[in-house]
């Protein structure tokens, strides 16, 4: 697979992918979709979309599911009425654990120190180091001879105990040396660090303000259950999807688009007579994982990695992730494009059980004795009865959750390749391409006139206008051909149409497929069928 | 017009809107779309972007449009730099002035207070209320007694100086009695208060971590501007556009999704050679009028309004309000669905002039002698030389922002009817109808057997599969037929398709027009072709 590097240059280049407020220095855990690749973006949502909601017809019953299902869309708001954040659970347990180091006022994620015990002196000091994971041992050597005040050529006089270990492993924070630090002790025990983004709403601006921004679309699909149950005639089994933003403060957003602070969801919530859901929740993880491979993505870079279940929530009872090995994970490495969680009932009940005192600032509640937040909902009954059966019960929940921006990489990194192609002076040369399934392809075909003469550009623009009014398609008629080509293969573009010097007589123009680089002669009057036939059939 | 109660209770009864966690009391200023809503809503945007971006044929020149242009796609983050809104002027300029009680601990706009100088007992008091407007005189007189202890048949003692004013009008603000004070004087001197969310980024949460979710997708348009120059061959003059939330921390919220604190926008910022700029003022401001016609809003519910040259920015040589007779407006009145603003290169200079010190927070930039921000912005050259006139100059802006949630709410609106319709047994009856324009209807057709037996929901079960691969379709076999014509009208489904005993002889299926009620008998083979054709051609 091709390294990350170069994808990165080719989504700058290209128009792809820019790091948001660039002109500024950028700004951490933010990018911009540019021309190209707010194209190739909304192509994934609407697959997803066209395949999970629009195109689903709930008559039938899919192979592998029990029966047929309703599904229906949703778009709710990212700033939501706090007590939901409160319910869900995210207000109190959605943290990481950040240490603080007194000496350089840095911070840092508290899973993510690493070091090592060295002895040297009679003292033993944990040595941590912020490096990358092949530099760590060369940084420890070197921050620890600076602590012991020990040149190069005295390293054997350090004694290592033990290999890499975490802060986890630490009893007494007073021994370790911190990845920026001069001092021994300088970093605090770790604490809680909550990674919704918190704003206030209304121009009061007191502590009964305070809102967040939402870490997931998911809560949104349930506190509407009940408003999609009363306005349309949905009957469990069914699904609520949503595509839309959500944000996380992560502390060390990184790896491109992969781990952003502001990124985009698609989710299901699919709602299923308990009794049912271990076969939905089989289902929606075959179904999910299909998506993908029929949109591109190799059985060998995409896999399924079932949770232990020591892995699993105690309200669930099972979640897989799909996983994808992008590029800049070490080799047999693999990372989360969407997870599937059995969810049961646990985030309507969370919503529906009890009722808040309207006087409470809903983030204020009782913890038990335990110190665990007693949820405390809206009080609104959000079972469901089975108007046949006459049951009365609440839904059981599978969640297809999927990351828009994840899933965009993922088909990018998949979509890269370099292969050695004749030039038009049929001599090999390297060619970058972006092997893109039609369906996501950003656009969908190129015309060009072969040279800028002879009535061709003339016919290639009508060609072009008649294209364009149904598919994203370019026009180009600068340089040689052969360049222009490359130019298309580099994004991705699946077939090339070129008016040449036989169009003017047998009215026929070529068709290049960007893959096979086979080329063959349509006839003018046909180009628009036999590209649209060919983009739908693939 | 219909009334905006009808509408509103249309909407969350059908699955349009729903007010935003209203399961916990609901939260001001924000509304979430339901299963009809999102393909209403989905449908507005996707028609603005096929017809401003996808479909857009650079090639050709269209109808008062100075030459051919280009358009390309933009998807910028929600948060970004906080710089961003210092040069752009949204930090130190985009607010409102609020007064506060320091009775009552509430707050007003500044602009929103209206009340009257009333005289009694030798003294003269200016009595405010938050009544709306049909019943502010009741109100005033209401207040007036209360204030000094006179009963209602003591109303003739009160004097009236001069009709309604706001509080700008006011020198002594002791004198003023507070929309809901008991006391005279309670209300402070106006204060500005900033509409953008504030946030924190990072983990730190210090001053110089402040962000702001943006307010207009605007700036990350003009922030990219360089970035789309280098990645494309897009030359002057082109527009990009966006589609994308803002946010504005409105005081106070209000008329349905109208005036939310959260909402959808639709820009384009198109970038032209300042001596054309006029011209391409002039363009899309009709360009964007005739949209909405084409679309369906009439000709006498919408209006072009310029703006006077005292309303103009500093910037600006014109802007123009494209604005809709809400129903919820009083009679003659009309609210903003879209601005065009000629906006010079006010934008790019100021994200280009000056560099700032990186030591320095962005957000405590120094002001000059009036007080006004000195924008400091990027250093970065955002001119643009024409490579074949060899000119190089900063170019002119022409910005046409339009509110995807208000156009969202217009055509709505427009579409909401009530005429008499024939029932099934031919007797009159009220009918409830959204005349959506095809290309916006949430669903296209619906599918009807017209009863439950003789293999008739076979037959309707395939043409509904057939068609649901292509366009989002409804099937329905419950109750009389003219009950499911009439549940379709309702959310404007423009042809309903019935399969009946002549079917199982002729193989024809009856078309109901929603607008016409016309019925036609068409192939069923045909069928599928004969609906698309009309929704393409409509």
């Amino acid at each position: 697979m091709a390294s990350m590097e170069k994808i990165v240059s080719l989504c700058k280049r290209r128009g792809f992918m820019f790091q948001s407020s660039e002109i500024y220095g950028g700004f951490g855990g933010f990018w911009d979709y540019g021309p190209l690749g707010v194209e190739l973006k909304r192509n994934v949502k609407e697959a997803w979309w066209q395949d999970m909601v629009s195109s689903h017809n709930e008559l039938l019953q899919p192979v592998g599911a029990p029966s047929g299902y309703e599904m229906v869309g949703l778009d709710s708001t990212i700033i939501m009425h706090p007590q939901v954040w409160k319910c869900s659970g995210h207000y109190d347990l959605f943290h990481d654990y950040m240490v603080d180091c007194r000496e350089t006022k840095k911070r840092y994620r508290h899973d993510q120190v690493r070091g090592r015990w060295v002895e040297c002196k009679d003292q033993k000091v944990f040595v941590t180091s912020n490096a990358e994971i092949e530099q760590e041992d060369a940084e420890i050597q070197r921050r620890a001879l600076k602590f012991f005040r020990l040149r190069g050529k005295d390293a054997d006089q350090l004694k290592y105990d033990g290999g890499f270990a975490t802060l986890d492993t630490i009893d007494d924070m007073d021994r370790v040396l911190g990845p920026d630090a001069k001092q021994i002790g300088t970093l605090t025990e770790p604490r809680e660090f909550n990674l919704m983004f918190k704003t206030t709403v209304g121009a009061l601006g007191g502590d009964d303000d305070v809102a967040f921004l939402r870490p997931e679309t998911a809560q949104g699909i349930f506190v509407n259950f009940k408003n999609v149950l009363d306005s349309t005639r949905v009957r469990v089994p069914f699904g609520i999807a949503q595509v839309g933003k959500s944000f996380r403060n992560e502390i060390t957003p990184r790896n491109f688009t992969f781990r952003s602070r502001e990124f985009e969801q698609m989710e299901i919530e699919f709602f299923c007579p308990p009794n049912q859901s271990q076969e939905w929740y089989r289902y929606w993880r075959d179904r999910r994982v299909a998506w993908y491979t029929e949109l591109g993505l190799s059985g060998d870079s995409i896999r399924m990695r079932e949770h232990h279940t020591e892995e699993l929530a105690h309200y669930s009872t099972g979640t897989a992730d799909i996983e994808y090995a992008f590029p800049f994970l070490d080799e047999g490495e693999f990372g989360e494009l969407e997870g599937v969680a059995h969810r049961g009932d646990f985030d309507l009940r969370s919503h529906m059980e009890g009722k808040l005192d309207p006087s409470t600032n809903p983030l204020e509640l009782e913890t038990d004795e335990r110190g665990k937040p007693k949820y405390r909902g809206s009080g609104r009954d959000l079972s469901y009865r089975d108007d046949l059966t006459n049951e009365k019960f609440v839904p059981h929940v599978v969640e297809p959750s999927a990351g828009a921006d994840r899933a965009t990489l993922a088909f990018l990194c998949e979509a890269y390749r370099e292969d050695e192609a004749p030039d038009e002076k049929g001599k090999m040369q390297t060619r970058t391409l972006l092997k893109f399934h039609p369906r996501l392809a950003p656009l969908k075909a190129a015309v060009f006139p072969l040279v800028k003469k002879d009535g061709m550009p003339e016919v290639a623009k009508e060609i072009y206008g008649e294209l364009k009014q149904h598919l994203p398609v370019f026009y180009d008629e600068k340089g040689a051909v052969g360049r222009r080509y490359r130019r298309q293969d580099e994004v991705g573009t699946p077939y090339c149409i070129t008016v040449d010097g036989q169009t003017l007589q047998d009215q026929t123009v070529t068709v290049r497929d960007r893959d096979t680089l086979e080329q063959w002669r349509v006839s003018t009057k046909d180009i628009c069928d036999e590209i649209r036939q060919r983009i739908r059939s693939s």
